[in-house]
């Protein structure tokens, strides 16, 4: 079985992209002495990329009690659920031995209150605005957790406005700064705090110093996408996930054609949008993931049609791989992953849980 | 088991309002005597959807071969799978016994010499410019595919962009105009003209005349959406999907509150961006799916998050329904639909075809 031979519109992931990245990352963590990697499954969502990332059932973070669920089942024991817990949702976390977050005093309680075996860390907002309590705020919802304390938690997501390297670590302190002050605080206050985890891809790679912080959360690194490689945290030739698509029409007069990877395939985000190059919906690709077609990309997305301009020229049926904005937006639209190791053969398929 | 049970993120379908828009649809299409409506499934990619839409194994549309197998093993031998064909995907449409579209010679070429028992429509474009080709063009596409042939398909997707009722009158009537002619000119050459096809939900209830028409094709008039709300297609009140999404969080300094359904749950299309009113990612409902929250949106959504604001008072945990901006993207993310006929108590959980 070959790229040639698959149905289309399907992923391909490049095992040698994907081994590259995933030693990069190991390596800009192992700069910080005693800092775990906990990786981060919400892109990938697929065991056989875990054994690779996580392996001998490393501590991973997970965006879904789906993803808990399926990587509980396979053996994984140490998570974290990375998004704020309802008290609904306690039952499913103790049961599969998730830690939880939360930065609301309600769900602390309902945390504390819980007869499991729960522990949560205390989400801090250090400069994103989504989730989290100010860290001079997080002594309270510590005190509130009790003896359910594990830590302290925070995303620099906001790493994704930065463009700089610079600026990058500028984020990246803040990020670190904001972390160590909310576990110092609540040291201070005699509580044990275990776990100070943060990250983000950029920061994660651009960190100077990880002082008082205990590990690192990141994800998107794994697979890369065109936004990720114009953040620079990796390479555009480092991008490991891409769609591989048909050509189903040619439109001559237009300078463009038409491929089956569509809104529904590729995603409609549109992250390049606000980054210094706009690739559309995704840059069109040679069957063998090379940048022959110039700066052909999908320029409109409908449900099952992407329109590919300016137009490369190839014939119906011709085979292109089209690398995405956002990698985990476009994994999310399939069931699994045709694995290549620089070649068309495809030497496995793996792979993922969808769905919550 | 009632809404207040569900795991969330999950989809919400409501059987009264689907049945009727069902209704208003068939009787849309009814005013054109002889005029068949052949239902579009890209949207609800459901067999009890079908069942209402397209009972008795009525002629369907679909929009990816994965669904052509699901509706045929369950019964329905009457599809149009109506993304141009490659070469390569003729022996499995031929399989499943779909009828497909092209507006390609290569391809066409390709259907005349396959074995297998396929029929072909020529793809024509009436001013959407996606697919097809003019109209003038249709016999030389015709004449290849000799006596495949089944007829004339086309589509105005443009009618998306139109506002008011006399714009969609007139893109309906292009649209008519368009395909008779091109119909109109093979059978001038002597080719027989079994079916011509054409069709999107606005112009399919716009229409004033369909003469030279032999069938309707529609498909998100079923479930409804914002965007179609403010085309006129039904009132924002004839919504039957949404998204159930919990609280997560509470940001009163940001006058926002966090849920649990973000970019992937409600998919990043953003169509209304485009619209008279502009809903973010989504409008927010309470769980009984009534508007209680005044003009909270989705303004933005992460993978996991999406934040709304104005910030409804809500507590931890409590329970709203989503609107989405585009129904058919929304729905891809999940696996089935939680069925409720005007009360919480959810009577039926009926599953739906993803991926290709």
């Amino acid at each position: 079985m070959t790229l040639d031979d698959l149905p289309t519109p399907c992923l391909v992931l490049d095992l040698g992209i994907l081994r590259r990245n995933l030693a990069h990352m190991q390596g800009a963590v192992a700069r910080h002495p005693g800092v775990v990697l906990r990786p981060h499954m919400k892109t990938a969502k697929s065991i056989e990329v875990a054994k690779l990332a996580a392996p001998g059932f490393g501590p991973i973070t997970v965006s879904t009690l789906a993803e808990a669920q399926y990587f509980a089942d396979a053996g994984w024991r140490d998570q974290i659920y990375a998004v704020g817990i309802t008290p609904q949702k306690l039952e499913r976390a103790a049961a599969l031995g998730c830690k939880v977050i939360t930065d609301d005093p309600e769900a602390a309680a309902a945390i504390a209150a819980h007869p499991g075996p729960l522990r949560a860390l205390v989400e801090i907002d250090v400069g994103e605005g989504r989730g989290g309590v100010p860290p001079s705020q997080a002594l309270a919802i510590a005190r509130i957790l009790g003896p359910r304390l594990a830590g302290i938690f925070t995303h620099a997501g906001h790493s994704y406005a930065g463009r700089s390297t610079a600026e990058m670590r500028g984020i990246a302190e803040q990020e670190r700064a904001g972390a160590d002050a909310a576990a110092q605080a609540l040291r201070d206050a005699g509580l044990a705090v275990e776990i100070v985890s943060l990250g983000s891809s950029p920061t994660a790679l651009h960190a100077e110093s990880l002082a008082g912080i205990t590990e690192v959360r990141a994800g998107v690194y794994m697979f890369g996408d065109l936004f990720q490689a114009q953040l620079g945290t990796h390479g555009l030739g480092d991008i490991a996930m891409t769609v591989l698509a048909s050509v189903i029409g040619r439109k001559p007069a237009h300078q463009a054609v038409l491929i089956d990877a569509g809104g529904l395939a590729m995603s409609k985000d549109r992250s390049t949008a606000a980054a210094p190059v706009d690739y559309g919906f995704g840059l069109i690709l040679d069957i063998d993931g090379k940048p022959s077609f110039g700066q052909a990309i999908l320029t409109r997305t409908h449900q099952e049609h992407g329109e590919v301009s300016p137009a490369p020229s190839l014939a119906i049926g011709a085979r292109v791989r089209v690398a995405p904005n956002h990698t985990c937006m476009t994994a999310a639209a399939h069931r699994c992953y045709h694995v290549v190791d620089g070649s068309r053969e495809v030497i496995g398929v793996w792979d993922r849980v969808n769905g919550w």
